[in-house]
């Protein structure tokens, strides 16, 4: 039997992610700690971590990591992973349905004929809209 | 037919919702933006809307969100979530595998005896540990 | 005669220390990788290393640091700054009349009377302004 | 007589900064909100809209900002520093001593000799040094 069965068998999924972060956080009596609050912290610091890597490197270096470099960007995206989706259940919500929303919302926000080829954010498009129209 | 059929039938696993985002981003061109050191820094934009979410409430008032700011809080945690999944498949990195595999290695950093009920950085324990052995 | 004549004497000012952390990245040859685009990464990994120092603290025990956790955040406060400093520097900001120009504007979108014991954004008084109005 | 006394005259010094920003927030009864935890997140949500516009840009574009995004930046730089003072004066921490101080380390920590051209983190050298002496 293994010592620790909610990490065994492979996580395949988000959802089965979910259930072994919060075994993990459980056995270790952490939920004390880990309001929403805390947890958005904790979502930070990994993404600057995350950022770390990269901010000295040009963006061609960023694109040709060596393999040192490019498993310890793993490691740090697999940290932003483990506080998102116990972040997700502590407050009850679907992250998948939610980034289907988001990306539903984006389609409309950025329509493809304005988006095409920039990288302003959205509201430029508006201010361009309302001076046309003006 | 769908108008943007990418995004339709519905997202159901991390893989489906990679190949909406980089649909998404292909239809706009983005991928010039789209290095790694550029989706670091728009994945940390994110993190930080997530914060701001929290940065004045108190811990209990961050686990009970209003409808309104939690579906808020749910459209910044799908941001993050979109990005992470973007930069994995410009980085060729499997994010479950990736989360597991951190799993594995947070289990032996933070030993559940010494873990408990304990909010410290595991590099505590391992200085407790060289004190007793001293 | 001083090793490193540029930090002595010491720092009084915003000025001087900007005059120091220059020198500092000359002497090393930084000056090629300190662009602003680099520096607001390198910026916001410092704040990110002060936010975990708090992560998992209560409101309380953040306004009760030990000597340790004391001279820590202030290291993690000083990297922030000497970032800021070099990053105005190099785009050629006055951080101190940036700073009273910043005050002046929130001094009219923060109105005493409105804004008093509520921490919800400037944006929110507005909203209420357009409803109590309609 | 003016409205607002204690932004007149105009902050000369970070002394003078700390005490109009201490000003505004007592004005408006915020100490409530200002402890050290909430303070770190504020301040890391500003440095990430200070990110923000820098996210998309090439290195080059980011050193030739127009004089809508050079007055941006410098408001988001701004309030980086609102905040960084404001939670120097909750802590009782001289930001300017810290600053003199960090940088006396990173003097150590980086040789001119070692660090020169090179981006690497310090403990780079370190593992050099260990395997030449080994």
């Amino acid at each position: 039997m293994p010592l620790n069965p909610s990490l065994d068998p492979s996580v395949d999924s988000l959802a089965e992610l979910t259930a072994a972060v919060c075994t993990f956080a459980e056995q270790r009596d952490w939920d004390q700690f880990h309001n929403p609050k805390n947890l958005s912290m904790a979502l930070i610091v990994e993404a600057a971590e995350l950022v770390e890597h990269f901010q000295w490197l040009s963006r061609q270096e960023s694109n040709k990591l060596n393999d040192e470099q490019h498993e310890a960007v793993s490691m740090e995206m697999a940290d932003v992973l483990i506080y998102l989706v116990r972040m997700a259940e502590r407050l009850d919500i679907d992250l998948l349905k939610a980034a289907q929303k988001k990306l539903e919302i984006n389609n409309k926000k950025y329509p493809v004929e304005q988006a095409k080829g920039r990288s302003e954010k959205y509201t430029r498009y508006q201010t361009e809209q309302t001076e046309q129209n003006s």
